[in-house]
């Protein structure tokens, strides 16, 4: 039963597959290792995932390697293992390695959005609000303190000049929902008064972080902000919260109906996954992130009564397809930036320990911003907001694709993200561990 | 949490995922109402995804157009609402539309390999060898008899030139292992001694197909036949039979093992994924397809105390992929080659009646040759070797990009595999429904 494709290119397309396929069996051999390791550690398994990612990419192993970094694949392993056991010509690299990248990248991407609906149908949206002053506190907080000492910082200490400093400094906003937000689940913590509060300035923060991002990106571009963006881009965004939060019950009523009726296999969880992936596409629609969507849309669905059978069905699915992300994250960190004897990385090392140092101070004072609570811990509340993640690359390769970002600043601020997201699952552990009576409900 | 590859491409990357989204909406939405509708009229619910297909495709509705129908994705509905509401440039719609029709091709093939894997899980491996003679027998009268039928008829009714009638006579050789096992499992029977024995000969079959179609293939490039390579096959293909039974009962050691040694998420999914992917792209490697190693894995850990928890896992990972498979099915048959009034077609129409006649017939007889059980469905077994599914169209799109196949040859071979496709679900029923006696276990 071959594809029908294989009609026009016999070779090609049964290449893809294969390269598929072993990029899988990769990323899910490096997942397990990384995972089982630093549980017997008495570590997140999403930091074991991070460093597996790191020994397959890259840096070490070179058997998950993306474009950006090799645009032919030649030093790909895979690609080299699929010459040697596939029968795939060199001429047919190129093309079989893109493919097999666009394939993995977009299997990553529907690995968060999973991700991200899932912690909705993990979150009680109720306790979300309940939270949401907090949330939001913590949230400006945490991206005007790091924005605010990082520009400065680049403009005084290291003479940077202001764009670039400002680049920087908004490259120190951003906080990762998906590293975040795993590394709580991990620990048993998303149900608990402090993850709640994490996990809502996270996603407060990622508006923020969209919209800080459209601003300094037009002040790049043209010089000035383009306004009407900007409120477009605000008015879309609270519109489309407070639109999931009113029509939720809706939503909600129209899935029960919907489920109920359906006698075919797939009865709860394809009409689960139409709603998420539907709302995923509007939230990009607007100018928003996909994962926002699939998270509002697990939140509305975690009100109904299929709630435990959905969970229990996007176990497996989140299990198969979010190893692709959190691998994908680490194979993609070059570690050869913080080699010193390149001359970028010597300047930019010096930058880099400023801004981990205001990355980590920055979002750990957002914790005491919830001053009004008390037996809450502030500590943890603060760690949970450290990982930058893929957000804060996102900024980086912004920036030196505007030709922005001179090479060690560039640097610099590829370290500060990849210190800061393999630090906070660590800390967050610790801080967590050091107050028994949080309270868990998870 | 924009992926990293936005900072190349901020446009691009987005679109993909977005049209990727929608495509999948789509999709769901197609095989939903499909298979509903086809529950309620008492019929296999994947006669209804291919029909839902059909009409989501490029037949009718325009949502899901592919390349080889549509080079650039002009006519697709889905990027032409990406262009609207998803701010697309016209001048990126190739790029987009063949990056998302590369995923969703994929996923679609990840979708039959997991099929084939459940399949896999939910037959008894010493039922099959009991049947196995059976199935061999039924298999291979099965390619013999339309083989002959339709090269003699081609040559000799039609007065087809000798290579394009023998390459007539191959395509009606196969059959869809994919559409089979899932009208078996939707009726319940594929643990019923028919449902395997279908099942064993559907996989001799396609083996025997693999081996027709490089003895076909070679013969009409280099008008004779390359028998290194076929004994190659041969070989192969029988060490890989041989070997997935005699060194089964090792690997389902090794996995319980494994899944007992693992403490973190997913610890009896990914180590089983690992293992059908790993099979499946050494059946590949191998020159056999990348499904019949995943069959085999399946079956081997069908074996195992974890088959029931494996088998609970993989419903909704099933639930999520298949059915990109048979609406792609669907979506990529088209309609026209029914069309009376294209010239093509009216000589095309004569000689396809003759094939689907032969096509049906052909495998009909082998439900005689397992003629000394008492108390079995003949009819049952003759009917489930019918369709024909994508394995068909392969030869014909391999004949016409050869240059072997004349247009309304071409036209013909395609209805004859869109006809025994639909047909089959709807027989298979209808003749199972006549034996309430057969003896099912499922």
């Amino acid at each position: 039963m071959l594809p029908i494709a294989l009609a026009d290119a016999p070779e090609l397309s049964a290449l893809i597959l294969g390269a598929v396929l072993l990029n899988l069996v990769v990323i899910y051999l490096a997942s397990k290792v990384g995972s089982e390791v630093c549980i017997r550690l008495g570590l997140p398994p999403v930091l074991g995932e991070l460093v597996g990612g790191v020994l397959v990419g890259v840096s070490v192993l070179h058997l998950l390697v993306f474009p950006e970094q090799d645009p032919t694949g030649q030093s790909s392993l895979i690609m080299q293992f699929l010459q040697l056991t596939g029968g795939m010509a060199p001429v047919d690299r190129p093309e079989v390695f893109h493919a097999t990248n666009e394939v993995i990248s977009l299997l990553s991407e529907l690995g968060v959005i999973i991700l991200l609906f899932e912690v909705g149908l993990e979150s009680d949206l109720r306790e979300l609000v309940k939270v949401g002053v907090w949330a939001t506190i913590v949230a400006v907080v945490g991206v005007t303190v790091p924005f605010a000492l990082g520009t400065a910082g680049a403009l005084l200490i290291f003479h940077v000049p202001a764009i670039p400093a400002i680049f920087a400094g908004a490259a120190l906003t951003a906080t990762s929902i998906g590293i975040t937000s795993k590394v709580l689940s991990d620990l048993g913590q998303l149900g608990s008064r402090e993850g709640q509060i994490i996990l809502g300035a996270a996603i407060i923060d990622d508006i923020l972080g969209i919209i800080v991002l459209a601003v300094v990106a037009s002040l790049a571009k043209t010089g000035q902000v383009d306004v009407s963006n900007l409120v477009g881009l605000i008015v879309s965004s609270s519109g489309f919260l407070l639109g999931a939060i009113l029509l939720g019950s809706l939503f909600s009523r129209v899935f029960v109906i919907t489920t109920q009726m359906l006698k075919s296999r797939g009865g709860v969880i394809i009409p689960a996954f139409v709603f998420a992936f539907s709302m995923a596409y509007f939230a990009q629609a607007i100018h928003l992130e996909a994962i926002l969507g699939s998270f509002a849309a697990g939140l509305i669905l975690d009100e109904t009564d299929q709630k435990n059978e959905l969970q229990h069905q996007v176990v497996p699915i989140a299990d198969l397809l979010v190893p692709t992300f959190f691998i994908g994250v680490g194979a993609k960190t070059d570690l050869g930036v913080l080699n010193p004897s390149v001359p970028a990385n010597q300047e930019g090392l010096v930058i880099a320990a400023f801004l981990i140092v205001v990355a980590i101070l920055g979002k750990v004072v957002t914790g005491l911003a919830v001053w009004g609570e008390p037996n809450i811990n502030r500590l943890a509340i603060g760690v949970g907001m450290i990982p930058r993640g893929e957000v804060g690359l996102v900024f980086a390769g912004i920036g030196t694709s505007l030709g922005i970002l001179s090479e060690s600043l560039n640097a610099a601020i590829i370290m500060m993200v990849i210190i800061t997201t393999f630090l906070a699952p660590p800390l967050l552990r610790f801080v967590f561990a050091k107050s028994p009576n949080s309270t868990s409900t998870a």
